[in-house]
């Protein structure tokens, strides 16, 4: 389907949207009055720069107040709207928004509005321009769109249509279903926006919180079916209110925008019977493990101490490049040296294992997400990777039953790969947290989701010295990938102990216990944990005490959900990451968030 | 009364927080457990530390969960807590909360919850301690104050009394004079919180948006004067919970932290029947007018141009330091090049006129505001100042027939100031508004509202292509002085063209169409303004078409409320202010804020 976008939903100058939404990929924009009253340019410029972009100019919005008003109030709208329309003309638009009457309706009847609906549509036609009324969930007589068809229908003027919101329809609970009632040509405009489930009145929800599709709760794919049955053959737009939008880069916000449509498009397409004349994304199964964690800096010599102090086996450098594997069991970290210059240790990139990598990079691509270009010679494997919205690349391999071939490029190491794990050593990638700017966090969860089909699970916040920091975890539907997304407050980023800014590499192992007195037996500065901890363990589980004395003396942190137990342990702060070894019991399916606070605590005294 | 503040409203290390409080002022603090448990320190060193600072650990909180229960989960209860009553002995401490049960209820009975609180209460008098009970807003059987009482009547020990947290009971409306009801001696602890009016979910609005008093809508005097009535002598006692303030300067919130205390403590004793015991604040009147804008540069010849161009006189140069004075009508403007190597040219400073400056600096010391140093030499006029939350420094003197004393210090200048203002011309300043960071603007709420008087009017959010402005307007109870607040959002920081950053000093005149066409004629740069903007205006008014025309050749912006009407005209942004021209009709009392995204779009295309 076409697709069109609100300029009210980026930020940035009229003409600075245009361009970002063209080279995003829209077929179209709705135009938001102030965004072109505060222009500087023409309407006849901005037509022109449209017509050159190939952005069709879809709908005019916002026309308030229309109608349920007296006669004289409604001679006042008629003014207005002449005055409007003249100037639709100049732009060369055909379709306007007007939204059911909040500020001035005297008039509760739907006779009286259709009637005035009706008038306004006979103006309209005069100047080539038709209307698509809207119910607003706070209107103050007509907030339903089911009411808003009605009037619509009873107005009988070709020229006056309904147009559809999937956020006041949603967000008021009203049941979508009705919409396959109302004649698709009678279906003026459709936008769309998601919203996360929230209790707080509509009207601050709507003009703050609106989220691109799939990034909210609410079921997008469901509203657009019904659309779809409707015989609705108009563009999908979007028109999405959110603080953080406004704020971030437009070219990277219409990018993002974008992509949510391609989505949405497809994730319609798969309900079957909505199938016709849907566009359909390249299927690709989500990844089954972790590949690799990468880390970068110009030196990594740190974090070599820590890996050999875990007993990870060094496996070699690479043929051509300075880097170095490092592997526990089935845990490969790769160290990455290469135009790394004044760079402290960070985590540069991770990488997935999937079943079909061809097939993943192919709908990587038709979601708009650029792919990473990593120099590569002959003979050598190619990974596809994306940029992740904070940065990061996610790189993407073949699973395979044994190692994957990349690992044959490095040289000289030493031990093999299955001498290296002993009975209390690390086994695999647990899971890997990133740390996202506060305004990346809801792109970041649609890009995981659309692209990778991972899936957020749930979202909590953790009280750190410094702030709250909020936590968002996508897994894949097996478990085996987990990736927390820690969201960073705006104050962060000023300041110097932050903890809460560090990326970790959480690694799994089956004897959380035996790794750390092993791995602290060859040096390994684990985390000091306070006295105070254990004092409180003691008091909320009521564990056997020379169990405790044992975790104090390790510096291992506990959790426990029914039956399942988590034993865990972190290194310090090293640049930019740390790391965090964690052994699950019976199945405990969570990452200790209430020990969160402390080690935050811990890592930033020790800094 | 004694002062007290929970260490969760703080953010830092226990041991940073403790610091924090006790310089600020505080007589006790409540121990927040995570606080406790995450930190380094023992319990011991806590105790030895507020000891050495002098302040009294008055309440250790929260233990939850604790009564409506069954008897085995009850049994666990006691375990837990005997281990917590066992940890305060080591802490000192006597008194803890215990909130009502939330998450583990399943007996709806007063009398069960009453009998397992007598018992809780019988454990901790072994160890010295009470026991306060306090009904949380979203409490799973107990949710008033009111039940929690008639539960402590029924458990009737002496080591069991209540808790009465303000937002708990103000945020669910509940009528507070029922406290007057309960014996004095029975209310173990007070604590208060203020918050904005919000329609959402009790819990989030608890968790993120408390405020402290004299910050939100709670009438926290009328709160406070129905438990002094009561007899409740214990400390008043700050919990409140915020995401702003647990990422900002711990020392910096403690200070105003107490001021909200000082200031509450004040309003409280101006309830006439509740001033026994409580101490009261110097009274001091409010401003009545503006006495100078000042503008700091390492070189202002910029301003001076500008000034020059809108007829403003100078008045010339200070005896003894590198600054100028230049006024048009009762407007002063003072450029100040002392110590200003490297800066471009921005509000430093703006005086108040009030009717008696000694009153103002004493109660100023009172609520803990630091008065400003200014270089002074003999015979020179003193002004005292104090710095506000955003930098700015706002200096008081006395209100005068004629012009303040302090003019007389300048030297060389010409023309006569009565001369200075022709019947175009300026004739004081209209209002300046500031930019606060956006951790600052609850804090300069209070600051205007208790050291000066002024009274917040209401807010406004202001949609600009960088993100939403919101806009808190303080002004002094006759309009003489008017502080539009404005809150940059938390992504402005980090970018460039950003005219929502610039503060403004706006001007009145009584013919903005005669000074805008004066001052261009000498040369001066008004802001432009788009062609759109006129064609939209006579949409929206309906105006005569030669008076748009008119608005639009000068530049000049245009609102109208009822009968009253609004002109407005900006200068571009230098350095890092501008100035505007406003010309009240009929009483306008607004600032044009429909105006404002086109401004702000304006002024960020000529950056």
């Amino acid at each position: 389907m076409r697709t069109s976008i609100a300029t009210v939903c980026l930020s940035g100058t009229l003409v600075e949207k245009l361009h970002a939404c063209a080279r995003a990929g829209f077929d179209g924009v709705e135009i938001f009055e102030p965004d072109l009253v505060a222009a500087p340019e023409s309407p006849e410029e901005i037509r022109a720069l449209a017509s050159r972009l190939g952005l069709t100019l879809d709908l005019y919005q916002p026309m308030r107040d229309v109608e349920g008003v007296d006669e004289a109030a409604f001679a006042e709208v008629l003014r207005r709207a002449e005055a409007k329309f003249a100037l639709m003309q100049r732009l060369g638009m055909d379709l306007v928004l007007c939204c059911s009457n909040v500020g001035s309706a005297t008039v509760d009847d739907d006779a009286v509005s259709a009637s005035q609906l009706r008038r306004l549509g006979e103006l309209a036609a005069g100047f080539g321009i038709r209307i698509a009324y809207e119910a607003l969930a706070w209107g103050r007589y007509v907030d339903d769109y089911r009411r808003a068809w009605r009037i619509v229908e009873l107005a009988a003027h070709p020229a006056v249509g309904v147009c559809l919101d999937s956020f006041h329809i949603l967000s008021r609970g009203h049941d979508p279903a009705a919409i396959e009632q109302i004649p698709g040509e009678r279906i003026f405009f459709v936008q769309l926006a998601d919203a996360p489930a929230m209790t707080m009145d509509v009207l601050s929800w709507s003009r703050h919180h609106r989220l691109f599709p799939g990034e909210g709760s609410f079921d997008l794919a469901a509203f657009v079916a019904h659309v779809v049955r409707a015989g609705y053959t108009g563009p999908l737009s979007l028109e999405v209110f959110n603080d953080t939008f406004r704020q971030t880069d437009v070219r990277a916000t219409a990018v993002h925008a974008r992509r949510s449509l391609r989505w949405l498009e497809d994730a319609t397409a798969r309900r079957a019977d909505t199938a016709g004349g849907l566009v359909r994304l390249t299927e690709s199964a989500a990844p089954t493990g972790f590949d690799f964690a990468e880390i970068k800096a110009e030196d990594t010599s740190a974090i070599e101490v820590m890996l050999t102090q875990l007993g990870f086996t060094p496996r070699g450098r690479h043929r051509t490049k300075p880097v170095t594997l490092w592997s526990s069991g089935a845990a490969r970290v790769v160290l990455n040296e290469q135009h790394a210059v004044g760079l402290s240790p960070h985590l540069a990139a991770i990488g997935l294992l999937v079943p079909e990598p061809a097939l993943l990079t192919e709908r990587a691509r038709e979601l708009g997400t650029p792919i990473a270009y990593r120099r590569t010679y002959a003979a050598e494997q190619v990974l596809d990777a994306a940029g992740a919205p904070d940065g990061t690349e996610i790189f993407w391999g073949a699973a395979a039953a044994g190692e994957p071939a990349w690992t044959t490029e490095f040289e000289h190491g030493t031990g093999a790969p299955a001498d290296a794990s002993p009975a209390s050593g690390v086994v695999a990638i647990d899971h890997v947290s990133l740390t996202e700017p506060w305004q990346a966090v809801d792109e970041a969860v649609l890009f995981y989701t659309s692209v990778f089909g991972l899936e957020p699970v749930g979202s909590t916040e953790v009280a750190s010295s410094q702030g709250l920091v909020q936590s968002r975890v996508m897994r894949s539907p097996g478990g085996e990938v987990r990736l927390p997304l820690n969201v960073v407050p705006a104050g962060f980023a000023q300041r110097s102990r932050d903890a809460g800014l560090a990326q970790h590499v959480a690694f799994r192992c089956t004897d959380a216990r035996g790794l750390a007195r092993a791995a602290r037996a060859r040096g390994l500065d684990v985390l000091p944990i306070p006295g105070n901890y254990y004092d409180d363990l003691v008091a909320r589980f009521g564990l056997e005490p020379g169990f405790v004395a044992e975790l104090q003396e390790l510096g291992l942190l506990y959790d426990r959900d029914g039956e399942a137990e988590y034993l865990q342990f972190y290194t310090g702060i090293v640049g930019q990451l740390f790391c965090e070894f964690v052994e699950r019991r019976a199945g405990y399916d969570g990452y200790g968030a209430g020990n969160a606070p402390v080690r935050l605590t811990a890592q930033g005294a020790g800094r």
